[in-house]
């Protein structure tokens, strides 16, 4: 007679990134994986990797973060990782977009395009996600039915000169989380959103700074994706009493 | 020798509402009038009354607050209002789309309806006016090429059980204009956001609140339209040296 | 048969300030003029110079804005302007402390010093102020008992690394500004409280900056005292439908 | 050969409280316990109480929070708890003060007690810990010289009918912990605020809500001391490359 297993899907995963990161973090608990990203390569690799370890992990390859897309991947989701063997019992948006632009050099599908992925796709997987959740039983640690976590930064927070077309995008996004968070706290389903202030530490970003002295080895300086995860297994793992909806999570140098 | 005359331009315009109660303000400081809506018949019986007032004004009804409905509209309001005998000098994105509903009732109809609406449609309006604006040359009493003001609410700043649609649409709206005021202040272009906290006494809401006692007479308990634009026509004033991106409005026994 | 005649109490006013400018700004509307300030010689001048201009002014030096010395200079303020003949309309708390310090060279005589300031000085003023306010008949045009402002800056929203003794302070006072706001809007008493962002071009600021050049010709980059005192009548006039609690004011060009 | 055993300080300990669940907390971490507070008696019985369980705490019984009190048992702290054989590496400001009066029925006396035990308290209390915590090597795991922690609620970001006292010293407290914050990350010192938004199930709130059906058992409306103190516990261990300054607290079926 066995349990049912719990599962966690991540949309956004890149080599090294904080979508892989939790996803390794979540197995460590015990939660099988659902990885979708657009990313096909590195997302088999993951898969690969997880799995290697004696994890239990299936790539989602998706051409976007549409909503059809979306609502298409959670129904092979779910035929993967079917009831009443499986249940979907954590969730992580981590899909962005990065553009940084002048507004008039913005074009319409640039600004469709940050909007598509941020909030139309958060806003789809909330929904297919928080449906799932409202099948399961209240975890009788933790008193959720389900943990669901947006990645977001500080351009969550504060528009500024290039941020025409990102800013609307996370705001939005945080927005949303805010408006779950207060919804289905009355169904036992924890929503929270996190503050990445500060660069992570990824294959990209160290191409990026790699002229930046120290930059690589300076664990004061730039996050670690390992302890974005960390942070999200917190959450996960806060008891019913005392659930956060936000943090901000940087390096201890970052100045803001 | 005749001067350029100054163009407003307001998107969303409604009969008794705040942008109808702008445009009337606005022609009192001599302003022409643009006016886009999507209710054709309220839209039209404002033309006629700010003509018969003796005001320039014109009605640009559209279908939608879509990106092309809105730069197809400003091809005919530049039509109109041709330079160099006019020029846009001052602009309110206004539209709103009204939706409450829990996040499991709501379908991606209803959120992509709220996002065009709010926040592609503010996007593109934005672009047309901005790229107007810079054409401009700058005001010597205000400082300004341009005004560029935005109607917000409650939902602006907080989510709540009922906004996993209106929320994002709003918080996005409200990035788009800390952008913009950020980007742009730099080309003496002013951009503001007006948080409406409160009932706004229109036709609309009367029929509505008519039961609650007094709701119409008492101005200490729900907003008057010509006060909302009170409130942007001293923004469009105010001079170069202390512009105000963002202010509250809301009466005297609102709680909040 | 005479008319009460309007007093604007302001605490905090220096030479070419926004204190002087806005006594100035409510002497045209009409306004008699109570000025407190810990520069007697400033304030000497200043109550000479509204004088000559055919106001009715009066200085109100005091020592220090501890609760002993506003309530005290109240008495006095009372005496000079005794009713029925005068009643306090409008108040503006613009008493400030510059103190930037790494925190451990911050005494507690510099902490305390920012906060008897700031946060009891502005508490007590309020006390005195609001008290007079509910003696007052409801101005038929605002639907106001009385205006009280607040002048804050970007430290009463943003800590950062030198300003442990003055944000805690600032943060203060806006939370008091906050709290009556909604505690005294039920008895049409108006407050509200602006952020400052920016530097305001006074005789001290022109000693500090003269090396900037321009700096003291071009509006886009600093505020004038006057402008900020335009603010501050437009919120006293403000109807009562449609009251701000929070505004910002910058020059154009002002990063943020 | 002994290695250095790290103490934590709490300011604000009352029976069943946040403060008393904390210290445990950190104890079954290996900390040794310096317990602060203005109850001498509960603070007596939970100094036995850690003690019988095997841990090293101490009891600083204070009169006040006023400055001068916390200066002198910070003597004493060090005196019971001497370097190079104990060293402070985390703080708890947790002293409250509550107080809820309209505007013109509080007293300075009150308004000053609000102040001296929240604001002119934890500004000196901060002082004695970071001048300790520099004296610490940076813990080779967390990446800390030392955590301070601050507890906050929601009257520290917002202001209501009757915070004219609360709100300030709260909001005087966060401006001082974000000051602190970004001041001392560069020290590789950590400073975090909690907003903890609801009730804390102690003995006093039972005795108040004992009235509520269900309130002691259901865990979804009420916080627990334990609950909070986990996440005190987790800040202290987050790594150097992901801190958090601020997070909320409240039970699943929290409004807000």
């Amino acid at each position: 007679m066995s349990a049912i297993k719990p599962v966690l899907v991540v949309a956004g995963v890149r080599a090294g990134g904080t979508g892989a990161a939790t996803a390794a973090a979540f197995a460590r608990k015990g939660y099988s994986l659902a990885l979708i990203s657009r990313g096909s390569e590195d997302l088999k690799a993951l898969e690969e990797e997880l799995k290697a370890a004696g994890n239990e992990a299936t790539a989602f390859p998706v051409s976007s973060y549409s909503a059809s897309s979306i609502s298409a991947i959670f129904q092979s989701i779910h035929t993967r990782y079917p009831s009443p063997d499986y249940t979907i019992r954590a969730a992580l948006y981590n899909a962005s977009h990065s553009i940084r632009k002048p507004f008039l050099e913005t074009s319409l599908a640039d600004f469709r395009a940050a909007q598509e992925t941020i909030v139309e796709g958060s806003f789809t997987f909330s929904q297919e996600v928080i449906r799932a959740f409202k099948e399961n039983d209240v975890d009788s640690v933790t008193g959720k039915r389900g943990m669901l976590i947006f990645t977001g930064s500080t351009t969550s927070i504060r528009g500024n000169t290039t941020t025409s077309a990102a800013a609307p995008a996370k705001w939005g996004m945080r927005a949303l989380s805010q408006s779950l968070a207060k919804e289905f706290g009355a169904w036992n389903i924890h929503v929270a959103h996190a503050i990445i202030d500060g660069v992570i530490n990824t294959p990209f970003s160290r191409s990026r700074f790699s002229d930046r002295s120290n930059w690589v080895e300076n664990e004061d300086i730039r996050l670690n994706a390992e302890d974005i995860a960390k942070a999200y297994v917190y959450l996960a793992e806060q008891p019913r009493s005392a659930w956060t909806w936000e943090l901000d999570l940087r390096p201890a140098l970052e100045k803001w």
